[in-house]
């Protein structure tokens, strides 16, 4: 018996992937002998059945939908009879929509998207390489334009080179924290150097004053750490980066405080009233104490992070609403927009405040979450998120992308299954946000990727991960791999973040080694080199940035997309394996030419062999790509003009 | 039966003291019936007997006897016989000569300590107050005059008053150094506060090269360690302490080197060939491998410190013999002296090398020794040391003076038993040795000296006496203890050396914590005012700094002493105890009056009454004083006039 539906092709579902609320879908189902099919919708809980009628199109049936006016997640499947038994059709068990198969029972559902606006986003932004700091760990700065001051029980490492390191007490508890001396000079006087790399948003760990190196433990939202600077010196490094093109976004921690701050003052560090301190504290309120002051709620269990009751008036006023609050005061300053660090643990209501106060302050400045899954359906503390209504966030960091690309290189998952991945974020993610889907493969949170391309032993010793460098083979497999995977980064839709050292050969295992320094003097100059070439590449093809974006049918070893903008078409292919590939089936394509960009030549595209690890990005000479044959249709994947971004 | 001796009285033993290999001493002893009186004699392992002859004093045996005309040390006793008994005459059981007593078999011996030559001390040295500075926790400074440059593994603490730290790894070894960042330019913008302290000798522990915070571990001995300056720096240093006055003595560890060092260069971290590296290396013959290159001699089996051959002429050649030598380096550079670690580890034909050196290259230098015990027979590895043969050390580390005046100040030990621990110092030490005396009570290598006299509790986890301090009621007992203790110290005979800290109020435990910073702007300024009063009490005073000493009976809780010095006289006196003291008997002093230099009133000696744990410095009014009553001379303690030192 024949039951299809293809949530990607557009003879099965138009118009493609998120869509506004209120709107008209069509969805179709191809079958021969069903009969009694219905449509199957869930929205908001309550389930619908549409029953299907003949479609135009022969041997598809279909129904017209009036999506719900209200924005969320509609989803849905199928129902029908054959032979007298009851069916259903529905995603596949990954739940990534696409083609889907046949169910005897209830079927995983297919997701619709349903927002409420869509924001034309910034092209600073969408068009934009980020690259990634953690201040305190990339560079110290020559000039000495103020005088570093930390906290009690910080250690500042004497020698730039060495490694990250947890100073924890006998009971496991941080005793100490490690600091390199970097500061907002430092980065000020590495600008030209960003610029070199085709940097032009400069992401940042948190910088405002707490007792830890990583700052998420606030301790005064209005004070620029004194450790890496002032005030002036972030306005001077907003004012000067944005003469060489480049935008600031700041690390906004807003779920907690550090308990080590003014807010609670729980060591009596600070001058004034923290919450721990009295009942009489203007803070207070901002806190939920189980029994005061030492049961106080925290963010997961860390006592040092007390959480705070983000819908307390005070606290929003303080955080966005007044004048003076704290996303306005550094918008104002020089920032371009914020991250959210853990946006999950933020009320909607709270980061919508956000989001209107920022945009009100500075209508091209963004908002970004960080969401480690696909966050168009993320159900956070049981409740369905509305990151993408259109009220919240513009882009997420995007770990599924990362978690993809190096499940890809490692082997563990082929091509289709990468590009089944991100087809899906393509569909369920409102158009703005997939734009904007900040691409990282590597982050403070994560070990370094080169450490995972290499293969690095699973340790369980901190000290023999402290110290554990690959060798000369696993390296040079990792670099391999490294290229090949930043080369996809580089020319894929969203926004490359490039995670401080990642383009210098920085190795090590997860936090804190992940947090080590850069390596100035001591670079991988092959590397670098490359990533000077790659982000290069996507600076001077708009195509890059902005076109749209089709994965093709290869075999497992070789990811393969095309990149449209205009009349202009990039054929992007990349071999993981370690033999040579060939990508195409003979006869795929025809007749055909392109430009390769990396090494300048031009070549017959129906004679392309992967090289082992090595990738291909050609420019179409004379117009855009056709795959001829079956395959392409076979595999349910859409041709990019019917997926205008 | 009645038979004395006692070494401290010039009655019985002329002249006192320690006295010219060569030079003639006359020794009595008081006996009213005894038959077959002998001297007894040991020199070199040479037993001698020399029968007594009856004195031109009543009931008085003599013998005068020419000393051996080689350096060294005689023990002499006594045998006679009494009514058909056989009876020996020594020293106490203390064996710290005075008064002795009979035993039945051979007693313990008193010592006569024989010198070749004696130095007129330089008066800088001898009449100065001596200040110890652990060079990277006394003052970073404020002036960049340099870039401090850190060694792998270093860290810097970020906070000046936080504690010192052992950062070990999981084996116990330490995996990093703290440092907090003292520098040479920060002791130089503290010249004029050690001259407010009337301080006039620098004592600078190690400064040289190397990876620890402590610098015992030398990495190079012409280099100034580049967290702590640079040559130029440390002749500046020099400069500016000689125009207010001050001079300064280095610390030579000599006996081993760091591992990592450019001479063993055990990690490569020097260019050159290291011994360790290399048995071409040039250093190769300094150390000394049983199975090279992983076996070999270090210091107390520390591997991180190999043992070097001393003997080895390249070593000698380098460390003093050669124009460029480390001991003529550092003295051209503008040292005033050497205070040489672990001297007991050093051969006396080295140490005797580097008092040649020393002495040509500036002949009012001193060459101070970190000897632990009595230096005048210290017997190290089987051999009796030769320090004060007149080749050698002119001072040693007076870790007796401090020990038996914590004993007096804690209560462990009466006035009684200290004088006598005294006395024996002042017999067994060449004068110009007694003279020199670094009369320590605080040091690098022992706890702060307040918190062992404010009895904090014997705590056996680091992180329990990192963080221990004082009550209130322990700190304020232990302050008024260390006011009487450091009275003792600045006007006793000796170079006082006040431990950086000591003065401004620190605590601490033993290594590390003894090693906390100055804390500047956080003084207990009752301390250091009382620091001011008593060395300026002391500068003021020339009897303090040169004057004759003779101890004072008295009761346990009272230590009592006067210096004299031509026609005037001091009278000392220490009442450790909580309640109040008369310190001497009824009619003792007679019809004299002195003035209180603390107080500045003059007062009736004759009813001197001490209040609870205070102290009273007189000036005797009109000449010296006289104790009247039989008390003085049955303690046998010898009239100053007859000790001119």
């Amino acid at each position: 018996m024949n039951f299809r539906h293809n949530s990607w092709d557009l003879r099965f579902k138009e118009p493609f992937g998120a869509l506004p609320a209120g709107s008209q879908v069509t969805i179709r189902v191809y079958t021969t002998h069903a009969v009694n099919v219905k449509l199957r919708t869930f929205y908001n809980s309550i389930e619908h059945f549409y029953a299907m009628v003949p479609s135009k199109f022969p041997d598809m049936m279909e129904y017209t939908l009036t999506l719900p006016d209200q924005p969320g997640v509609l989803w849905y499947d199928f129902c029908y009879e054959h032979e007298g038994h009851s069916y259903c059709y529905g995603t596949q068990n990954d739940t990534l929509g696409g083609e889907g198969q046949i169910y005897e029972a209830f079927p995983p559902s297919y997701q619709i998207t349903l927002y409420d606006k869509v924001r034309e986003m910034p092209a600073w932004y969408t068009e934009g390489i980020m690259y990634q700091i953690f201040p305190d760990r990339f560079n110290k700065g020559e000039k000495k334009t103020f005088e570093p001051q930390y906290k009690k029980q910080s250690l500042i490492h004497g020698n730039w080179g060495d490694s990250p390191h947890y100073f924890r007490d006998g009971q496991g508890n941080i005793e100490y924290w490690d600091f390199f001396g970097g500061t907002l000079q430092g980065i000020i006087e590495k600008l030209d150097y960003l610029k070199e790399l085709n940097i032009t948003i400069l992401y940042l760990n948190p910088i405002f004053e707490s007792s830890s190196n990583h700052k998420y433990d606030t301790a005064n939202y209005l004070h620029i750490a004194p450790e890496f600077g002032n005030t002036e010196l972030f306005e001077q490094l907003c004012a000067e980066a944005k003469k060489r093109g480049i935008r600031v976004i700041l690390d906004g921690v807003f779920s907690h405080t550090g308990d080590d701050s003014i807010y609670f003052n729980k060591y009596g560090n600070y001058p004034g009233l923290g919450a721990y301190q009295s009942k009489d504290s203007p803070f207070y309120s901002w806190y939920r104490f189980n029994d005061y002051p030492n049961e106080y709620e925290c963010w997961w269990g860390v006592k040092s992070m007390p959480n705070v009751e983000e819908l307390t008036p005070e606290y929003k006023d303080f955080i966005f609403e007044n004048e003076n609050s704290v996303i306005r005061r550094w918008l104002k300053a020089g920032a371009s927009g914020w991250r959210l660090d853990v946006a999950d643990e933020l009320p909607d209501e709270f980061i919508e405040g956000i989001k209107t106060a920022m945009l009100q302050e500075k209508d091209d400045a963004v908002l970004i979450g960080e969401v480690w899954e696909d966050a168009s359906r993320k159900v956070a503390y049981g409740i369905l998120r509305r990151y993408f209504y259109g009220h919240e966030l513009d882009a997420v960091m995007n770990y599924p992308f990362r978690d993809a690309l190096i499940n890809f290189m490692m082997g563990y998952k082929g091509s289709r299954e990468i590009a089944r991945l991100m087809m899906s974020l393509y569909e369920n993610y409102p158009r703005g946000q997939f734009k904007g889907n900040m691409n990282l493969i590597g982050s403070h949170d994560r070990m370094r990727i080169l450490t995972i391309l290499g293969e690095a032993p699973a340790l369980s010793k901190e000290s023999d991960k402290e110290h554990y460098r690959l060798t000369q083979e696993q390296y040079s497999l990792a670099k391999s791999r490294l290229k090949i995977l930043s080369l996809i980064q580089l020319t894929f839709p969203g926004v490359p973040c490039i995670y401080y050292g990642d383009e210098a050969g920085v190795q090590g295992y997860e936090d804190p080694f992940n947090r080590s320094t850069y390596p100035w003097g001591h670079e991988d100059t092959e590397i670098l080199e490359w990533y000077k070439k790659i982000t290069a590449l996507r600076a001077e093809h708009k195509a890059f940035q902005r076109g749209s974006w089709y994965p093709l049918p290869c075999k497992d070893d070789v990811f393969a997309y095309v990149r449209d903008l205009g009349d202009e078409s990039y054929l992007c292919l990349f071999n993981r394996n370690t033999v040579k590939s060939r990508c195409f089936s003979h006869g795929a394509i025809k007749d055909r030419k392109g430009l390769e960009l990396l090494t300048n030549n031009e070549e017959d595209l129906e004679q392309i062999i992967l090289e082992p690890l090595s990738a291909k990005i050609y420019k179409i000479i004379d117009g855009r790509i056709i795959l001829h044959g079956n395959e392409y249709k076979e595999k349910g994947i859409i041709p990019s003009k019917y997926l205008t971004p």
